[in-house]
């Protein structure tokens, strides 16, 4: 293992590259993989070769996709087709998928408007999501944006440029989090979470 | 992504099953590995591939050698040959030599005595232990097991059956900790760091 070109070096110093992973866990993640049977390894790293020949954006919603079609998502004729949520990006898409609360369409903007970091709306899908508003008889779009600075300026923008098309605009709901507690709930949220209070009677 | 073979959510499943490593940390890594370079991601997958090809033992220490021969430390010819520092695995090997501070050979027990668990000292490699000190004239023996119970274990045993070997035995000092607090050391480490006080005049 002294020798810097060795398997178990070049894995331990792939591995680092990992968000969040340091030296010791990419370490620890090695001699896992040390005592995993072959053929594991073997279709772990197949697969991982492979994945760049399956990286493609869905043209529809600009979601992953694993081919030059559209996305499973878009594919499915199941989906509501009159809603259209607007994430920053597919990962987003994929966590509010895995609630399985939501059945209609996407639309991936590619990030959040940051004028400090050049990120203007001409950066983003912005014409996209106006043409499929305008083409494929949207009726609701809801803006599934994070709730930061840069979140919530992308929101009054798209709010701003939305407001001609005669759609419905929503967002979602802000408010104390599951298992949240009010005592060490911030301001903001607090604030949220009165102004959105439910009638239950 | 809704296919549960698809080749991201195969990925995903291979990361769940490093140590540490949960579902959503598993999605991070994937959705970041989709922004890497194609090279990266071949190289990190035949790596992987290639790791059950060079997973060997060294035949003289149990440490982990790339290929068919003895290990590189084992192999080094500026190291200590009359020291064996005696470890759990090849990977607390590596810990200790990540220190530089020991320039001899080692030996990978295999794990620790454990009756409980079924180890009993036949299924370790403490008759290769042996062996070597009475054949390759050892002079120190380094018992560098984890302080815990199944190591304190293994190291009252080991003591015990290396005495009649005329060999030096030794132990890694007790203490506190690098950044410790003696307040809130507990009462073995406490008392291990008064027994083995220095004194400095």
């Amino acid at each position: 293992m002294n020798n810097e070109q060795s398997i178990t070096n070049k894995l331990i110093n792939a591995f680092s590259a990992l968000p969040g992973v340091g030296r010791k866990t990419a370490e620890r993640f090695v001699f896992f993989l040390l005592k995993q049977p072959k053929e594991f390894l073997e279709n772990f790293g197949a697969d991982l070769k492979e994945l760049p020949n399956h990286n493609f954006f869905c043209p529809q919603c600009f979601n992953y996709s694993e081919a030059r079609t559209v996305c499973p998502v878009c594919a499915d004729s199941k989906r509501d087709r009159a809603a259209i949520c607007v994430v920053e990006n597919f990962h987003d898409l994929n966590v509010i998928e895995a609630t399985k609360e939501y059945n209609g369409l996407y639309h991936c903007l590619g990030g959040k408007i940051d004028p400090p970091e050049g990120i203007t709306p001409d950066k983003l899908r912005v014409k996209e999501l106006l043409e499929r508003i305008q083409n494929d008889h949207i009726q609701e779009v809801i803006l599934a944006l994070n709730p930061d600075l840069s979140g919530e300026g992308t929101i009054i923008y798209l709010k701003k440029i939305l407001a001609p098309l005669n759609v419905k605009i929503s967002l979602l709901a802000r408010g104390l989090p599951m298992g949240g507690e009010i005592e060490y709930a911030d301001e903001v949220t607090l604030a949220n979470a009165i102004k959105g209070r439910r009638i239950l009677n």
